[in-house]
């Protein structure tokens, strides 16, 4: 049977063994969104690097460049985290580099040991799940949080995709129950809970804010599997 | 308002700021559970320490001692962390040197840097509510967890406490959010829910075990506030 755990902040990552598991990283407001909506519109490939400065290396070889610090879009980038601008026709077939707060720092600390790395929102959650299925692997979600604190949205996600795969896992952790209970008692009004009560939901202000907050809790918008491939985030 | 937060693990503690604040600790299996106990049925006072080094010389000054590592017993030590031993009539008026794998932990990581360090357990939910209320002091709420990773138990004890205070405070972090949610769905039923999803209470097995277990997810057995003045944690 798959087992499955949950990492509710990169800042316990350390704690969990990586290796010969699927890593699914999740930033739902909003690197992973913008990465799953921008992909399944058309970008051809992202990506996601650490630092702002490696960013700009990427920017000055003529690559788009997405991101932000603290929530604000870096001036010199192209655009922001907005999933709306990451799906705009004019990044279609192009690469986008990335670099974001909280989520790509997820998927750095996941590349360095799983074997393989994912990319989840409720976007996708139930592609991911099939693939899932289909792998026959173990299983760890790494929530990017906030600045190293678990996230309400992150953890609905990992509620989400269990949920999709509970008869077929075994839960191996606390955190995987806690965001199973989390997603249940959320899942009939998930936009409204993540407005009301996430934090980040607090910090996102203006109607562009709350149209991406909307947007992003939406469950299965597109069925893509974004998967890491060296560098670059690619759908399989 | 009273502010609000929750640390689901000591691992991340270093992200919160514990100054001017009340710091709750709790380690429902079963470290405070003992405490509480404890503290009610007669003891003196309990003396936490980080290491079992820091017991054996509190042993050689004739002190009681308790504690375990990694669930079992620390063989040279009067009793375990069984909340019944540490209730036996054998230990009324003594001070109990204790440690353990992760409650004294958290409370060594509290005692730095917080206004007053205060031990909860679901025993005596109500009385640290009650006090909080009191004081009108900020609150954070610190959970010892699993050897770094969150614990089902300490978050629902941290959830019940919220629950208390939830018209009085203000909540400033998902955690405490997510904690509030999981306890108000499983509070009709914690004993079950503890005994069914919590992977500490899979650790723990037999009768005795099992007994503990059930006695630790009893809410408001008593009403005791133990606190830590100096080294030792009395009664106030």
């Amino acid at each position: 049977m798959i087992k499955i755990e949950t990492c509710l902040t990169p800042e316990i990552l350390h704690l969990h063994q990586l290796e010969g598991k699927i890593a699914v990283v999740t930033d739902v407001l909003r690197a992973t969104s913008c990465m799953v909506a921008g992909l399944n519109a058309g970008v051809k490939s992202v990506i996601p690097v650490k630092k702002v400065e490696e960013a700009l290396t990427y920017a000055a070889k003529g690559y788009v460049t997405a991101g932000e610090r603290g929530g604000v879009k870096v001036e010199e980038f192209t655009i922001g985290n907005s999933p709306y601008e990451h799906m705009e026709e004019a990044y279609h077939g192009k690469s986008i580099c990335m670099t974001t707060t909280n989520g790509t720092v997820a998927i750095d600390a996941a590349r360095k040991s799983a074997d393989q790395v994912v990319i989840g929102a409720l976007l996708n959650v139930s592609s991911i799940g099939r693939y899932i299925k289909e792998q026959q692997k173990d299983v760890i979600i790494i929530c990017a949080g906030w600045k190293g604190n678990p996230s309400l949205e992150d953890t609905l996600f990992a509620g989400a995709l269990v949920d999709q795969l509970k008869d077929e896992v075994e839960i191996t952790d606390d955190a995987t129950y806690m965001a199973l209970s989390q997603y249940q008692s959320a899942k009939n009004n998930l936009s409204e809970v993540i407005q009301n009560h996430a934090s980040h939901a607090k910090r996102l202000s203006g109607l562009k804010a709350q149209n991406d907050l909307a947007f992003c809790a939406t469950e299965d918008y597109c069925d893509v599997l974004p998967i890491l491939n060296g560098d670059e985030i690619t759908i399989k």
